[in-house]
């Protein structure tokens, strides 16, 4: 049974991962035989958004407490896991992917990524283990691998295309039900919530990268 | 295409509604075909309770702005929402349910109902529109329905049997990947996260449910 892990940044599209993408990844895992290793990091998210109007709160939450919440309390601090204790990697979206997980959101190209999430991308590029990334998280992906010339897709966002281009990397236009795959560099992305309109949808697309992950990585 | 409410108590399952069991609800009813209509009531959380440790926080959250985050900011106030609205209604579970919804947690067969939650569903009873209830909140729409004969399931935990069964209502035992079914009174109930061991088996209880529910307001 193959041992995937998946990467929270909060609870919550808007400030966090987003829900729907990161539990239709959890079932999909599940249906497909695999074991889950939930993980975050331990910090201060950037912004606590109230969802209800959308607008920023003076609230304080923690990344990792957050994400437990998607977890059902069974996370592990990011800096404490490794590629060797992983056979994937799948990093859900939301704000928090381009908040908590990278300064994407405020810095584009430009953008910081979080070092443990960084070292442990790397750790999995370089063992030729599969990554999957949803919605905005290829963006971030792109940015830690910049320069590999790695294939992605967000969607068709105009803006986020081009920074992909930008970081060295190739952007292909994706529809929310269906997936881009990189395979010399075991790579799969999705565009989920930068696309979909329903629920369903974004399953179609996660459902179908979560087999091509797995599939990855038997090959 | 039926129009079907969603009665949500926060977000999470220690103190809102339980995570899993909302965005699988939502994923079956868009698979098959219905409209969604979330709503929660505008109230402070009786508790928050910090996912990651399992402890109390002194945080004070409200219970319409967090279940905000399971419906991606689409939700209304439980006070706004009558039965001519909607055509059937289903309530996942989560310690929200037994803590903002109703006193359950706290009360037992005397628990206390949240006054609008107790409203929307003696109105859908008597409207002869299909409830259906997930995980404890079953034992909440037992309350509301006192004496009336129901016929539930919240899994197989004695003293929450018990509590219904005092409440003059009757209890079926059930897997967690199965429904009971309650054909005169059109309410469906499954276990879910009372004994769920894994994601995909809650996941195939609640698919059941949304079908069952579905199939009762055509007849």
């Amino acid at each position: 049974m193959p041992t995937v892990g998946v990467v929270l940044s909060g609870c919550g599209v808007q400030d966090g991962s987003e829900i729907y993408e990161t539990v239709l990844t959890l079932l999909s895992l599940a249906q497909n035989g695999a074991e889950v290793v939930c993980m975050a990091p331990n910090m201060a998210q950037k912004h606590v958004v109230n969802h209800l109007t959308g607008k920023p709160s003076e609230e304080q939450r923690n990344v990792l407490e957050e994400a437990a919440r998607l977890a059902r309390g069974v996370i592990e601090d990011l800096d404490d896991v490794e590629a060797k204790d992983l056979d994937a990697l799948i990093i859900p979206g939301g704000w928090g992917a381009a908040k908590n997980l990278s300064t994407l959101a405020f810095d584009g190209t430009d953008c910081q990524i979080h070092p443990e999430l960084e070292r442990l991308v790397l750790e999995m590029h370089e063992e030729g283990k599969p990554i999957g990334a949803i919605c905005i998280a290829p963006a971030v992906v792109s940015k830690i691998l910049e320069g590999k010339g790695i294939l992605v897709t967000i969607g068709k966002d105009a803006e986020t295309k081009a920074a992909i281009e930008k970081m060295g990397n190739d952007h292909k236009d994706c529809e929310v039900y269906d997936i881009c795959v990189d395979e010399q560099n075991k790579i799969v992305s999705t565009p989920a919530y930068m696309l979909a309109e329903s629920i369903d949808d974004a399953f179609e697309g996660i459902d179908k990268l979560v087999k091509k992950v797995l599939e990855l990585l038997e090959g």
